[in-house]
């Protein structure tokens, strides 16, 4: 439920998928819909620095800090602000606190699928048939929150087989979507906005993000992330 | 003594020095001497992603947070790394806590000029004649520090008419030279040794800084601030 709770070594070699539904993996999944050619993602505004002025005058810089866009940049990290009028063909130097430290941590995997509400289907698609994979939550400053295992439980309720062997905290977010949606299936934006990465969104007044984030479906992609080459559609 | 006991209303127009001798100032001059093209002070780190981007990968980054190096940065903030080897013809982007600061207070004033120990007589020479000017110390996080006013006292020593009309704190700055002066001319270095920048310094283990922060008239520039044009020795 959180990158702490799982060592680098258990998820060497293995299928992740890495969950940052408020906002970081969100807006990737739109951006490299929207046509973009590949998202950065970078742990410091500094490296952020170093790499956009290395990729030159044609990347975009995207992020936030405490959620909020950042003063200079090019973007923030609102699903809604990589329109194909911004982003096509362009390299995207991201930097956001949670999600990209869940992409590093899963960066020994064998292969890194990026997920969210919005390629729910098309990441469900891409794990048919794998033996075992491991759904990785960016979490909000160390904690858990409900918007990663909601969502979680969804990529669960679609993919396990008659008898799936889970993890403890799978089970548990298995759970949560099944309690969910027994309660209110249409509502996801109504749980999203509960949870903390959602709270935090109301309160520095960015609600537009969670309706955008609710969205299942949206987009047929599935990003991968490879250390040396960033996020994208392809990497070959 | 710091940029907060002035307006930035009673700098337009005026006359101004800027001094931050650990470490703003005296690496702007070494650096513009060694060759250096431009030397752009920003306030933020994503200020400083934004312009690297733009200036593209010829530029080089430069500047500290809590004295030290930024990951991913090209150059810290110590005097010593602005080589000819490494800046010459180059555009630097320099981000650093006071320094910048205090530049950006005097950007509405007619003329601002970069002072430090290493062009005290450049610097001198340059106001020879000047009926009124300035000299903001950039200080540390707010307090004045030493090691800025004693610069500000030695260059009132040298500039000052037969009846100068001085402020308070510029009294106090010729008094402050006058006394460390009288007790031990040589030991630039120790008086910025115990300066508040000077045990910083020590404390992240840069004490060379200020051994060359204390090298009197190093440089013959007189590098001069433009807030659209940056740092250079002329903006012509």
């Amino acid at each position: 439920l959180t990158p702490h709770e799982v060592t680098v070594a258990a998820l060497t070699g293995a299928t992740v998928v890495v969950v940052d539904i408020l906002r970081a993996t969100t807006s990737m999944i739109w951006a490299l819909d929207a046509g973009a050619r590949r998202v950065w993602p970078v742990a410091t505004v500094p490296a952020a620095c170093a790499l956009a002025k290395q990729l030159g005058p044609h990347c975009l810089l995207a992020g936030e800090r405490g959620g909020l866009p950042l003063d200079g940049f090019d973007l923030g990290n609102s699903p809604s602000e990589f329109t194909p009028e911004q982003v096509t063909n362009r390299d995207i130097v991201m930097t956001t606190t949670n999600g990209t430290t869940a992409l590093l941590h899963a960066q020994q995997a064998r292969q890194v699928l990026i997920g969210a509400f919005a390629n729910l289907s098309a990441v469900a698609e891409a794990l048919r048939g794998s033996n075992e994979f491991h759904v990785l939550c960016a979490g909000t400053n160390g904690a858990a929150t409900d918007e990663d295992s909601l969502f979680a439980g969804a990529l669960m309720d679609r993919c396990l087989s008659a008898d799936p062997d889970l993890s403890l905290s799978s089970q548990r977010t298995r759970q949560a979507w099944e309690q969910w949606r027994s309660i209110d299936q249409a509502d996801l934006v109504g749980a999203l906005r509960v949870s903390a990465g959602g709270r935090n969104l109301c309160q520095i007044n960015q609600p537009a993000d969670i309706q955008d984030a609710a969205i299942i479906d949206r987009c047929d992609c599935v990003p991968r992330y490879h250390h040396e080459l960033g996020v994208a559609l392809d990497h070959g």
